[in-house]
């Protein structure tokens, strides 16, 4: 039997890892922070991809692609904007190499220098809007609804498997349109997309919340954000729906010509979700025996073990519950390998978070039954072989839920009102999770807040209710409670 | 009524894009060399990715992602390899920007220079070599079958749009086998089943080869090929697999233990296409009214025009037929914009090459019937409204297999056997298309022909008749035909 892995409640980072590592969802590569999306990853990748996707196009957006290289200049054009990225870009400035005339090899050839430097997209704000300049003329034109599937580099120091990778795949949502309030009602419904997908799909309760200015995106007017939380009490800001009011226009001159004829500026949103999303996955519902996938996620839903090894009377059985499930639009896989014994087996698709497993024995079938095991619970069961893909498919219907639930439950108990700065402190460092209080709303306590314990404001959910009160830190008069907590 | 496009035999490359230019395929950015691809474009793409990546799956291969990034030795680790590529190669070579001291907006910052440069993929094999390293020890590991779908970079100076642009999309499969032989399949099926997508998807014939030693891949001990002709009688390689032997295995030390315990080097394929096989799909089927699509891979297959415009009657006929053509999985839109006329519609949706168009007018609905245009022979017909879904259908299914057979004579009508010198230069430049003549199978006289006529050995097909003869240019002794033709 291959050897357990780290606990949570030992070393939470390292069960992390060690998830990734032994269920086979990535590696580092011998880039420096970037990683490896391994195949089974990148089917849960993919289908993520496929879902949002089908909600993007059926609120109206379309896809395109934009260059991967933005120039310098382009970067430099919004002041904010800049000033968010500067610090981490990757910046191409030759475009040949030569053999070293000392022999050592290959070099760059120094007279192949670019004009002006190239920054790979850290996001792709800049090239877009110079292109929606060239799009947008009149209302007619209006609303551009447009979408981007595309990797994005942000050279980060410190990284963490999918959760911060100096390179990352993401989608980038970009819009142009006539007023302010169609822009912010876009900003608001992507976001109400991206909390729909997160509870329904990946079975991750979030907050819905709007960020603080100092928490806002580089050249965001307002930014739209769903947070969740892990099963270490740290949240984790999920994906982010910026409102950019007419920034962007302004840096590149786009103006359109209102019905009424009047030359005005147009009104923005951009929004993105990454494979960081991957990182929240596996973070909110693995457990000690490896990875969790809820159900609509899982590139495979059930496999089937013969025991203990297949059989002619095994197969029979097997593939006729196959084709039933296929029909019913599961995916399943049969393990045939002989080479492994079958609690061998058990402990390789407990690990990769399979949310169904059945095992099929001789004994069993004598009696016409088969054992079913649900990975979110653990729990073993006989069933009857007949009417058995019935029995999965509501079965994985119920473990969508049950996970959700459990997600809820644990966010729920680790949500806390305090109302002193003592308390603050002690939730925060003995509990954990969300802590709800009032806040003067003033940059300069967020961030000494932030100084002494590490917190910061997550989002002002918004739903609050409204409840005037003391700022937990200063005493000063607040105009309702935020969400604190530690995040990645 | 808006302009006509050039004629094809009046400047064939302005042609093509100009139909990039009014079916709002691309266009231009404004990084050199790189395109933007606009979401009517991108939407014929995403038809492709979507059926490639289905034949892929269908064969055993899955996805997984590898980084952008390769650092520059990796690169040089494969010594064809490395020649192949180091004269394009985007070199990242810092990783922050930062303030002017100079006061002039951003520079890059000379204390972030990078230990080693990285290169923005060319291509993958260096980087996915590296890591199978450490995925592969045994029999049992074999064969990998892996694709990516991502975007790479190869610095071109003269760029066209789709053909040959800086960055472009594509997926890559790179595989590892225990065997030569597997190996070889693997490259024989991945060409089978790019064929298979030019000619039942693209509608494109194309000639299945094998490339001679001096086009060969950067590292390919044999490169298949696909070669389409397009309608200016030049080729077009539109798909390649490579068998690369041991090559990459030896220069990233990737054994594997045999089932007999012994280490062994493994073998290797790579194949690919790219948004390059969109221009090959705008040159095979276009004509001088605007793009022409297969309709097995138009995102819009039929477009429904109201005459003169929209009313209530005529409404209703429209969204009954559109319920009936989606519940069989037509894509169908109905064009209600009221500010353009009928006439203005007709040339627009002709110039998008959507394959079928309805017109509903209240005259025609008087008598039951709707006029049917098709886009690929401009043939219109007065068709009965009862039963016009089923009607569609076939009328799909018979443009599909007619764009192909037109392509087909073209090609047939333009390849041409040749026997002497004179005959080889005048059908070139007074016919184009493919040339079949002898060649001496030397890269010499290979080099000697493209000096002097710009033609290319395009393949040796695999399927060339059994025939020894006399080289075209040397007269000395061949072993068979070769196909040459003038190239993109």
């Amino acid at each position: 039997m291959a050897k357990e892995i780290t606990k949570r409640d030992e070393n939470y980072s390292k069960w992390y890892n060690e998830i990734i590592q032994r269920a086979e969802l990535a590696e580092h590569s011998a880039v420096r922070g970037c990683m490896v999306i391994k195949p089974t990853g990148f089917a849960v990748w993919e289908a993520m991809k496929a879902e949002l996707d089908r909600m993007f196009k059926e609120t109206g957006h379309v896809n395109a692609y934009f260059p991967l290289f933005i120039p310098k200049s382009f970067l430099s054009k919004e002041a904010e904007h800049v000033e968010g990225f500067a610090t981490e870009c990757a910046v191409v400035t030759h475009h040949r190499l030569m053999v070293d005339p000392n022999g050592k090899g290959m070099v760059v050839d120094p007279s192949a220098r670019l004009e002006e430097e190239l920054i790979v997209r850290p996001t792709s704000e800049t090239i877009i809007w110079n292109t929606y300049k060239d799009w947008i003329t009149s209302y007619r034109d209006l609303p551009l609804l447009i979408n981007q599937w595309a990797n994005v580099v942000r050279w980060e120091l410190r990284t963490r498997m999918f959760l911060r990778t100096a390179e990352f795949l993401w989608q980038e949502g970009h819009t142009a349109h006539a007023t302010q309030e169609e822009a912010e009602d876009e900003a608001k419904m992507i976001l109400d997309i991206y909390a729909k997908f997160a509870e329904e799909y990946m079975a991750m309760p979030v907050v819905k919340g709007v960020k603080t200015a100092n928490e806002r995106f580089a050249g965001a007017l307002e930014t739209y954000t769903i947070e969740a939380l892990m099963q270490d009490g740290k949240a984790l800001q999920s994906g982010t729906s910026h409102f950019l009011g007419q920034n962007f226009a302004k840096a590149f001159e786009v103006k359109y010509m209102t019905k009424e004829n009047k030359e005005e500026y147009v009104w923005a949103t951009s929004w993105g979700v990454s494979t960081r999303l991957m990182g929240g996955l596996i973070m909110t519902h693995s457990d000690d025996a490896g990875l969790v996938l809820p159900p609509k996620l899982a590139p495979t839903q059930v496999v089937i073990i013969p025991i203990p090894k297949p059989n002619e009377e095994i197969d029979a059985v097997a593939f006729k519950i196959m084709a039933d499930l296929k029909a019913k639009g599961v995916s399943v896989k049969y393990d045939q390998d002989t080479t492994k014994r079958p609690g061998f087996k058990f402990a390789e698709h407990e690990m990769k978070g399979i949310p169904v497993r059945l095992g099929i024995g001789k004994r069993d079938l004598e009696k016409g039954v088969v054992e079913v095991a649900r990975r979110d619970t653990k729990e073993k069961s006989s069933q009857p072989v007949e009417g058995i893909e019935d029995y999965i498919v509501n079965l994985l219907d119920e473990i969508q839920k049950n996970l959700f639930n459990r997600a809820l439950a644990y966010r729920t108990a680790h949500t806390t009102e305090v109302d002193t700065w003592d308390e603050f402190k002690s939730v925060l460092e003995e509990k954990g999770g969300f802590i709800s209080a009032h806040w003067d709303g003033t940059t300069e306590t967020e961030l000494k807040i932030k100084e002494l314990t590490k917190a910061s404001i997550r989002c002002i959910a918004l739903d609050r209710k409204e409840e005037k009160g003391k700022c937990v830190l200063t005493g000063n008069p607040s105009e309702g409670r935020v969400l604190f907590a530690k995040a990645y």
